[in-house]
C-alpha cells in the first residue's frame, strides 16, 4: 500500500474540531477519494487545557512553527484566523514544500497574491474555498468554471450575521441595537461584534472575490467599507415603500475603463433581485458574466459543519493532486486592473431629507440635483404632520437617482446639507438590482 | 515562446460557433489565463454549405474520424451530441492522448463510467461542466467542492423547457398544448420537443448528477422517468391549493440502506422550497449534504453563450492541466451503491380523485390508504356542483400522504380505481419541499 499522505491542522476551534473529526473518523471513505490515506499528524492548538473528546491528546501541541517546519508534510490546513502568526506559519508550510488549505479571509485580504505566487514557485496547492462564504462552492467557480468567461460583476451576501439583524429589522420592525441583542444571544454575533457590523469582515470576502472575478490583485484595504451600524428603523421602511429590502452587499464591478471598483456597504435591493430573497444567516453571491449571464449560489455562509466541508472538498482535491504529485495552483494575477477611487465609482442612490413646505422647495431641490448632473428616477413627496419632524422642515422628500459617481452624488449631498431649505439630516443608500 | 495547445472542435452549431468565435477572436486573453495559446487546428462539421461567418473555411471538414485520429491533439472538444458517433470520437480522441470535453449528456449517461476510466488510464482530462444545467457550475463543486462531504440528496430544475412550460400554465393558466405552442414559437422548444417534455433529457443529466453525488455509475436507463405532458390545468389548480407549485424535477437521492434513488417526474413544490420560485427557462439546482447543508444554484440552463462559457472554463482548466503535464481526472465509481427499484422508492404523493357523495365515503376512502400503510396528512374535500364532474360523483377528495414507497402509494391508487364509490380517474402527483 502506497504511503499516507501527512497532515497538519493549525486551530482546533469550532471549524477545526468538525475538521479533525472528519479526517479521523472517516479515514475509510477519504482514502477512496484520493486514493491515498490521510495521516493526521500533529494538531497545532493555542491552549492545551480544552477537553477534546475523541482526539488522541499526544497529536496536540502548542509549538505552531515547529509543527510547520517538518519537510515532510503533504497538507497543512490553517484554521486560526488572523494574520499574524498565520502568515509566517503558512509561509513556513509552503517554502517547505507542504500544500495549504487556509479557511483565514483576513490573511488572504492581505497576502493572497504573494502567497499564491511562492505556492506557484514551490509547485504546491493553495486552496481557500471555505475562506468565503462558508460552504458554499464559490473559489472553484470562479476559479476555474467561469476562467473562460468574462465576470462583468460578483455581488453577494457575505456575512451572516449582518444578514441576519437586517433581516430582524425587517420583519420584526425592531431597531439595530434590538436585532444586534437577538443575533448575540442565539451565538449568530459575537461579543464584539465590530468586524461583522463593521463591514470589515465582508470587506475581506469582497476583496478575495474580486481578485478572482477580475483576475488581479486586490487588498482589504482596497475595498471601500461601510457597515451596518448607522442603518435606522427610517432607511428601513423607506426601503419597504420603494419595493426593496436592505441587505449589506458585497460588490465588485468591471467599469467601461477595465478599471474595477470594490465595495462593502448596506443598499436598498429591489425584491425582484435574487439577493433580496436571501434570508437570516445565508449567504449568497451572485455572479454576472458576458457569455454565462446571471448566476447565483446560495448556502449557509458560516459554521462549522458547513466550513469543515469546504475545507474538506479541498482536502480531497489537494490529496488528488499530491497522489498524482502535481499541484493545480495558478496565480490569477494578470491582468493588473486598477481599483478605480470610490469617488469615481457609480452607482444609483436613494436620498432622503426633510424640507421647508413652500412653493418652489421641490424645484429647488431637483436643481441641486441637476447642478450636479445627477438626474432623477423617482421623487416621493410625504407630509409628516403624525410624525417627529424638524421643526420647520414637515415635509419629507425621498429621491432615487439614476446611476451617477459617488463624487457627484457627495457634492449633492453637502449643497443639500447647506440649504436653508432643507433640514440637518440628509440620509443616503446605495440601490443594487434595479 | 512555448508551443500552443492544438484544439478541435466537433460540431459547430449554435454552442460549438460560440466556442470557435471565442477561441478565435480571445487568443490573448486565454493566452493570460491558461499559460500557453490555443491554436483551433480543425472544426468537425456535418455540412460544408453553411455560413460561418469569422471562421476561415479551410479549418472546416466533414471527416470527423480522421481529424480526432491525429495524434498530437491537446483537446477535443466534442459538441455534436447524440450517443454515436459521438462515442467512438471521444475513444478515438481519448485513446490518441487528447483531453477531452464534452457537452453530451445522452453519450455520458450512457458512458460516464468507461469513458471515465480510459480518461484515468491514457492520464487525460475528460470534462464535462457544459451537459448539465448549462452556465450553471454544477459538475466542478460535485466532482471537487463537496467531494470531502455526503451528499444525501441532488434536486433540480434542469430543463429549462418544461420549467418554461409549466411556468406559463401556472401564470397564464392556459393548458399544456397551448403553453408548448408559445415554446416552440419562442424557440424554447423544438419542432419534435420528446426529448424534453418526455422527461428524456432531464433524464440524462439526473444520472450524471447522481454518479457524481453518490460516487457510483449511473446510467439513463436506471432513471425513473415520467415527462410532463400529461400535467393538466387541474394539476396546476391542485399544486395551487396546496400552496404549490408544479416543476418537472430530477431527484437523486440517498436512501437509509445505502441505496440511491434517482427519479425524474413533475412534482408539486412547496412555494418556500427555494426551487419553486425559479422561473422561466431558468434551471437550479438544489443540494443537501451531511455538512454543508443545503446548497442552491441558479443560472441560465441552456443557449448558446451560457454553455460556451461552460465549454471555455473546461477549456482554460484542461489547458493549464496539459501545460504542467497533468491530469486532474478522477472516476468516481468507486462505491458501486445500487439504484433501488422505483417501487421501492420513498415519496410524499397527492392523490385526486371524485367520490359518491354519501355517509361513511371518507371513511372508506380513508380505509383504503390505511389498509396499505400509508398514512395522511392533509384532505381536502370539495363539492363539484358547478363543474363538471363524473355522474354520480360529486365530490372530490384531494389527499396529501405522509412519506411511503411508490409500491404502497401504486397498490392504493390501484384499489381506489376499482372501488365502486371512486370515480374512474385517480390522479397521482409526487410531493417535494415539505
Amino acid at each position: 500500500m502506497s504511503k499516507p499522505l501527512k497532515v497538519v491542522l493549525l486551530g482546533a476551534g469550532v471549524v477545526g474540531s468538525q475538521v479533525a473529526r472528519i479526517i479521523l473518523d472517516e479515514g475509510d471513505t477519504l482514502e477512496a477519494r484520493i486514493g491515498r490515506r490521510l495521516e493526521l499528524v500533529g494538531i497545532g492548538v493555542r491552549r492545551m487545557d480544552v477537553e477534546r473528546p475523541g482526539i488522541d491528546p499526544a497529536l496536540l501541541t502548542t509549538d505552531l512553527e515547529s509543527l510547520v517546519a517538518r519537510d515532510d508534510l503533504d497538507i497543512v490546513i490553517e484554521l486560526i484566523g488572523g494574520i499574524d502568526p498565520a502568515r509566517s506559519l503558512v509561509r513556513t508550510a509552503i517554502s517547505n514544500g507542504a500544500s495549504v488549505i487556509s479557511a483565514n479571509k483576513a490573511l488572504l485580504a492581505e497576502d493572497l497574491g504573494e502567497l499564491s505566487r511562492l505556492a506557484e514557485e514551490k509547485g504546491v496547492d493553495l486552496h481557500y474555498e471555505a475562506a468565503v462564504a462558508g460552504a458554499i462552492p464559490i473559489i472553484r467557480p470562479l476559479r476555474e468554471s467561469l476562467v473562460g468567461d468574462d465576470i462583468t460583476e460578483v455581488m453577494g451576501i457575505v456575512n451572516g450575521t449582518t444578514n441576519f439583524i437586517l433581516d430582524k429589522m425587517v420583519t420584526d420592525g425592531v431597531s439595530f441595537d434590538s436585532a444586534l441583542a437577538e443575533a448575540q444571544q442565539l451565538g449568530y454575533a459575537e461579543a464584539d461584534p465590530t468586524a461583522d457590523v463593521g463591514g470589515h469582515d465582508a470587506a475581506a470576502k469582497a476583496a478575495i472575490l474580486a481578485g478572482l472575478a477580475f483576475h488581479t490583485e486586490v487588498k482589504g484595504q482596497d475595498v471601500f467599507t461601510e457597515g451596518i451600524t448607522g442603518v435606522t428603523e427610517a432607511d428601513i421602511a423607506a426601503a419597504e415603500s420603494m419595493d426593496c429590502t436592505v441587505k449589506l452587499l458585497a460588490v465588485a464591478k468591471l467599469a467601461d475603463d477595465d478599471r474595477i471598483t470594490v465595495k462593502v456597504h448596506p443598499a436598498m435591493v429591489a425584491k425582484k433581485h435574487p439577493l433580496a430573497a436571501v434570508r437570516g444567516a445565508y449567504n449568497a453571491i451572485f455572479v454576472n458574466s458576458r457569455e454565462a449571464g446571471e448566476l447565483m449560489f446560495l448556502g449557509a455562509g458560516a459554521g462549522g459543519s458547513p466550513t469543515a466541508s469546504a475545507v474538506m472538498g479541498d482536502v480531497v482535491t489537494v490529496g488528488r493532486n499530491r497522489r498524482r504529485g502535481t499541484a493545480a495552483h495558478m496565480s490569477s494575477g494578470y491582468t493588473r486592473r486598477q481599483v478605480a477611487p470610490i469617488g469615481e465609482s457609480r452607482a444609483q442612490f436613494y436620498v432622503s431629507f426633510e424640507v421647508e413646505d413652500r412653493p418652489g422647495v421641490l424645484a429647488k431641490c431637483a436643481a441641486v440635483f441637476g447642478d450636479h448632473n445627477v438626474s432623477l428616477r423617482v421623487v416621493q413627496q410625504s407630509y409628516l404632520e403624525d410624525e417627529v419632524h424638524e421643526e420647520g422642515f414637515p415635509a419629507r422628500l425621498g429621491v432615487m437617482t439614476h446611476t451617477t459617481t459617488e463624487s457627484a452624488l457627495a457634492d449633492v449631498v453637502a449643497e443639500l446639507r447647506e440649504s436653508d431649505f432643507v433640514g440637518s439630516e440628509v440620509r443616503v443608500m446605495r440601490l443594487e438590482g434595479f
